[in-house]
């Protein structure tokens, strides 16, 4: 019989969204009634910019007809879009970004699964905590870690967790890692990090020949000047670290699917002789070999954003978004919480009170506010007695959402 | 310094189509006024047709309304594309899949490298020879082969030769095997498999408990009622068989990108300890964990072509593509090639005169007739001798691109 790859029987039963949909169809089944509000997946809601759909009922139009209809395009994207995020993105901040270093994908979470096939076995892995459940499950599937233990770390991954203490910024491994795992701004916290700190790990990592594997998903959300919205805003980035960016988050593009990664020539990973070689190439060949580009109609679409009137737009979704996010931490600290993000980040991260456990909490709204967030624990242990809320949502909805949390008390 | 994945080190250099792209573009720069027939990639040049474009702008006119926006769908496809591919593409066949063994996709390509993720290293694969390139790569990538050999064989890989002799169906092989790749309608000899034919390829695999990955890109050319469009019209395939299908030479969505593949909950593989676990569900947690789904008006567009006009549109367009393939066959064989496929199949699989290699006669054609084609060497060691040209053209083309080897002589 064929053998299957044993890594994934590792994996964790019950990953964090399907769980939290269990429990909010079960409690729908038993309370029809209850009007749920929902602000737990990170999805957004508002709808494409009307640039956006312009440009993509038009790409449709030119698929209709021979003339200029499109088949298999580049893998790594049309350059139209290459070169739009090169002059938008990375030329703009003084980040020194060329268009064959920039790789357009259907997602950022893809992506960052993707990355693991052009890294060997034996890298070691430093992942914060919380985190993005993706980093993690998709090193266990591609057997970087051993089981999981009763503290619900898996073997041979290095956490860096995140706390209050720290200011939700990770410290500088003890010992030598090869690839770290940032976000920032970060899911789950919402938190940011500056650009010294930022420098201190690209340092760390050219002095440690590691890899930082960045992912700036929610870089749009930045309002400080003085957060970098790139890693390549560090000198010396070029040389350690990918990029990875998703119009998932910027442009309200989860069901539309577009990202990119950013794999600068200059960056250099070894064999086991030691031999350098470059990654760009690599990730070249993987792309080229086990992906096919984004549809042609998304590619347009996407590029819209960086118009003059698409720029516009997206701002003011983002703007949107923004003051939900403002509203939230008013209102949950007026009731007495401790609210982390959403300064600079679409989401609010909450001290529970009472040392109540996250899935306690998610319980207690769930019940009695009928409102779904996300259990910070669901992150990783160092988010256990946090909880995320997304600002996600519509605006009415997350008055009266903090309308009936005051009234829990 | 991070490692990286030593396996990309074994891939030979110049993938097939980029060395055809490197060849054209030379002489072109050579012979700006050479006019040059494209008959090599097998990409389609139809544009989607109306029924197909209609879907595709309704669904974008919902992204731009609050009401009816659509945000992160199921990973693994949306129910109504789901439940019209079982419908259509099973049921009507008296192949009986289910709504959850579907999973849509961006790619068949994709799917077909990814699936490996959930399978073991151990494996013992099979490969059809000569074959689709990415088969053999993504298995490199994986680590499931030793270095190339100097008959440009990899170590590890056990090589299914399909030639004259054996009418292009490979035989089963001596030695048991883990994963068997067959891909028919074949590209690139435009062959076809019958129904008994497949059975004993069923058959093999089940007394040996191994797994066919049957790719069926190219089912929907087929017109002789005989050959079988999907593998699970053969009994017990449920229980040994993954079928690959796409929307890409079906339905011209080569530049839109939409594909499935479906993964019966009866097939399983064992772990290192012999236990026994349903691949269906390895490969969702694989898909949620690594995807994100397809663009919802892609799907919307991808549905379309299973309405009563989507229907009778795309069996206009693959008319038009198999009338294609009717000249050159005729034209072929009137000028003393011999010719395979271009029956059931857009591709026309040549033999060239007096024994003349491959890319020797792709340099002929693309000098003397200024016509592109792909060398069958490409494909293989087997293919060798062989030239592939590809239906996807335009009519007016093909006739002028048949003229012109006429004269050749």
């Amino acid at each position: 019989m064929a053998f299957l790859n044993e890594n994934y029987l590792k994996l964790k039963a019950g990953y964090l969204f399907p769980e939290i949909g269990r429990r909010v169809r079960e409690f729908q089944t038993q309370h029809p009634q209850a009007d749920i509000i929902r602000m737990g997946i990170g999805d957004v809601t508002r709808p494409l910019t009307p640039a956006v759909i312009k440009a993509f009922h038009d790409a449709i139009d030119e698929m209709a007809s021979v003339q200029t209809f499109k088949g298999y395009g580049p893998e790594q994207g049309y350059d139209f879009l290459r070169q739009a995020i090169v002059d938008n993105e990375y030329i703009s901040r003084g980040a020194d970004i060329e268009i064959d270093e920039v790789f357009v994908s259907d997602g950022s979470k893809c992506d960052t699964g993707n990355i693991l096939d052009i890294l060997g076995r034996d890298n070691i892995v430093a992942i914060t905590d919380p985190v993005y459940p993706v980093y993690v499950d998709t090193n266990v599937m591609d057997g970087r870690t051993g089981e999981v233990q009763d503290n619900g770390y898996y073997k041979g991954i290095v956490y860096l967790p995140c706390t209050e203490a720290n200011h939700f910024v990770p410290e500088i491994p003890k010992t030598k890692v090869d690839l770290i795992y940032l976000c920032f701004p970060n899911n789950p916290t919402g938190m940011t990090i500056g650009k010294d700190e930022l420098k201190r790990w690209v340092d760390y990592a050219l002095a440690n020949d590691a890899i930082i594997l960045y992912d700036a998903a929610y870089e749009a959300y930045i309002s400080d000047k003085a957060i970098p919205h790139t890693i390549f805003e560090i000198e010396g980035a070029r040389n350690c670290a990918i990029e990875f960016r998703s119009f998932s988050k910027t442009a309200g593009f989860t069901g539309t699917r577009c990202a990119y990664t950013i794999v600068p020539k200059t960056l250099m990973a070894k064999d086991g002789k030691g031999q350098k070689y470059p990654l760009n190439q690599l990730w070249l060949r993987r792309q080229t070999t086990k992906f096919n580009g984004v549809s042609y109609p998304v590619q347009k679409a996407a590029a819209a954003i960086y118009t003059g009137q698409g720029k516009k737009e997206t701002a003011e979704t983002i703007k949107y978004y923004m003051e939900n996010a403002a509203i939230m931490r008013k209102s949950l600290s007026d009731e007495g919480y401790k609210v982390f993000g959403g300064v600079n980040a679409p989401y609010v991260w909450v001290k529970t009170k009472n040392n109540m456990s996250s899935w306690d909490f998610f319980d207690l709204l769930l019940g009695k506010a009928n409102v779904v967030g996300t259990p910070g624990s669901g992150f990783g242990p160092s988010g256990e007695g946090y909880f995320r809320f997304s600002a996600f949502a519509d605006r009415q909805k997350v008055l009266e959402a903090m309308e009936r949390i005051k009234k829990l008390g």
